[in-house]
């Protein structure tokens, strides 16, 4: 693992080495909120305070009501069991540290022959427990917090990471659309949250799966090292103007995890399907930010505080302003996922013929589409709920069994 | 929460009040493995130790092998994450004990509203994070274990269940198709270490959920009660020959965990889909059963051993013979799945098509159909693994992008 300051162009991002700063994860807005007065408030440690037991009535708007936060706070609970787990030793493992709960397993290396089967092997592996999206890119020092924040010690920890662990598999799971489509409320925050939660025991698994066959690895979510330049680099999105991963198969709603590992397997090379042509005409995102903290201009290396990573020439997002509105309405936002015109179900054939049209020159049709179709309108959270004012119970719930059995489904008869 | 031994006929079984005798999970066959010299064997430890650490050229066969025991026990890791966590206090959690991770939330209850409002809801919840079926059933005592088993005193210990907790929410997760098609293998015993690992997860987050709105929520698994009598009585579907609930979705391919709870939520009604009549006429199982431990004959209170509950009318398997093969072979077993005609891709028209055959006086055509189809043929092992000796990539790998983007995703260009 080899810093490679040279690469003028890699993953998506310019860089310039000279003047390219490895990011420090102490300098991260969430974990600036605990240690950096010009981004701590008493809104941000009600924010943090609402992930850990639901308010109250804490506002009577729709998508954050109690029953919002219940459903954001139990989907997050799957992650924060393992972020939890061994705080006593100063691991918020899966967002400062990675994830280790992992058994002994065998010290006998399985021989994996051709890297590239090896690869499609550990694809169908990571698939079959759960991952939505598989890709393999090389460790590279330069996405590696050079320190990870501790909470005790308010302040910065080591961040070690074994050089010989030259594999990164990047693993994406597709968050609940229909959550999302609420944006913003604490509802939309569930999706976060069980992406997260999905992410941590897939993770957990491959990781135990490697173990298995004698090799190491070392499973991390936000903790470790950068997620995005990870996920372009292993081929399974290009970079987006919201400073997000957009991939084929669901646009930028994905959440991501990465595995280190010295598993000898091949790596996938980065995808180009025409997100970067569409971003540079599109603003769905920046216009439609509540924080304007979405730059509308080209990429630049400008920084806009001690957040953002130097010496790279990218779209780059304000995090202070991001997170400062999560802090105002208390939860996360998510509304640039909404509106970006990528994010669909791509398992249709209409939105599948809409991804081909906008990699071609008619991108502009391909917008115009998009934003007349209505797709990216924010829908109420009151209509997510089933048990609206009307009482009405939605078609998805309705037809739950009649789908596969259409009617062939009756009432218990003698034996009730 | 009281016995009700005067109902005759209940979630399939009769039960017979003046023999009817409530189950003590001491006595299921696996806990009767660690103290009961009649199902105790060395092959019964190689069986249990095999699953803790993976073992290297066990054997030579297909489906045995040490990569099919690796993705068998990653899989399991989710589960036995949580059954190993507390073990200093006497608890296998999920598998003996009831799941206990979750956070503390309000005591202040939010007004659910009309029952079967409140149930819609939940469910759509439920659906959200994860869960493939959910129905609610009554806490009934009868289906609670009368002890617990403990590992540390090797006998038995309380199983306290408040009886205010009269709602039983009943959650089903589909296992992975393609790996029962293999069983009897390792390789198969990853869908059944998967579906728990899931189902886990699942459970946590549901309870958590219901915790934040100010009820009370108890995860379990196969710990505290059973769990058939449970889903046939939540409508998730009908008894099976094999001892299995059969359900319309995912025929026997399902794992059921149970969260005991206050909230006020209407119950399901039990389904009938003509399953008792085809099983009536089908031996798919009892004649596959490689250990000759599902009966081919009428329903019956006969008890095989110990670990039959008694003074139940229905089909009931031999643990002994059952447990025995799946020690010898070093795995679970799930033959009766895969053989089982209900075990299909309904969500493929053809297959619900034969399902509404299936339920009509045309039963024997239906059963047929499916022999003369190769369903339930076993796939080996080999052809599930995609690096075959042929080095073939299976095509649902090879599709994996092309199946969204059809050729519009390039390898990356100028900036790659």
């Amino acid at each position: 693992m080899t810093v490679r300051p040279d690469d003028r162009a890699d993953a998506g991002w310019k860089i310039d080495p000279g003047r390219f700063v490895r990011f420090s994860q102490v300098d991260d807005v969430f974990n600036r909120s605990w240690w950096d007065e010009r981004v701590r408030s008493p809104e941000t440690e009600r924010f943090f305070e609402s992930y850990r037991k639901p308010l109250v009535d804490w506002k009577k708007a729709r998508g954050f009501r109690r029953k919002d936060y219940a459903l954001r706070n139990a989907a997050w609970h799957g992650a924060d069991i393992f972020a939890e787990l061994k705080e006593a030793e100063d691991r918020r493992e899966g967002f400062l540290d990675p994830l280790s709960v992992l058994r002994d397993a065998s010290d006998e290396k399985l021989d994996m022959g051709d890297p590239t089967e090896a690869a499609e092997e550990l694809k169908q592996v990571a698939s079959t427990l759960g991952a939505d999206l598989v890709g393999i890119a090389e460790a590279d020092e330069r996405w590696l917090y050079t320190e990870r924040y501790s909470r005790q010690a308010d302040g910065a920890k080591p961040n070690p990471m074994d050089p010989d662990l030259d594999r990164v598999i990047v693993v994406g799971q597709a968050m609940d659309s229909s959550l999302i489509a609420t944006a913003p409320s604490a509802l939309a925050g569930a999706a976060t949250g069980l992406g997260y939660s999905q992410d941590v025991i897939v993770l957990l698994m491959i990781s135990q799966y490697i173990r298995n066959l004698g090799y190491r690895a070392v499973p991390t979510l936000n903790d470790t090292a950068l997620a995005i330049p990870y996920a372009i680099k292993a081929g399974l999105g290009e970079y987006g103007r919201h400073g997000l991963v957009i991939t084929p198969e669901h646009g930028a709603n994905v959440r991501f995890g990465k595995i280190f590992t010295d598993l000898p397997v091949a790596i996938d090379a980065p995808i180009r399907f025409g997100v970067e042509e569409m971003c540079g005409i599109c603003r769905a995102c920046s216009d439609a930010c509540p924080s304007s903290a979405i730059p509308d201009g080209a990429p630049s290396d400008a920084l806009h505080n001690v957040s953002n990573i130097e010496g790279v020439t990218k779209w780059s997002v304000d995090g202070e302003a991001c997170f400062g509105y999560w802090a105002k309405i208390n939860s996360d936002c998510s509304v640039c996922i909404r509106v970006c015109p990528y994010t669909r179900d791509m398992s249709r054939r209409r939105n599948r013929w809409w991804l081909r049209l906008s990699a071609t020159r008619f991108r502009r049709l391909a917008l115009w589409l998009d934003r007349r179709s209505g797709r990216s309108d924010r829908v109420s959270s009151n209509d997510w709920w089933p048990t609206a004012a009307d009482g009405a119970v939605p078609v998805e719930l309705r037809s739950r069994r009649t789908e596969t059995t259409q009617g062939e489904v009756g009432h218990a008869g003698p034996f009730q």
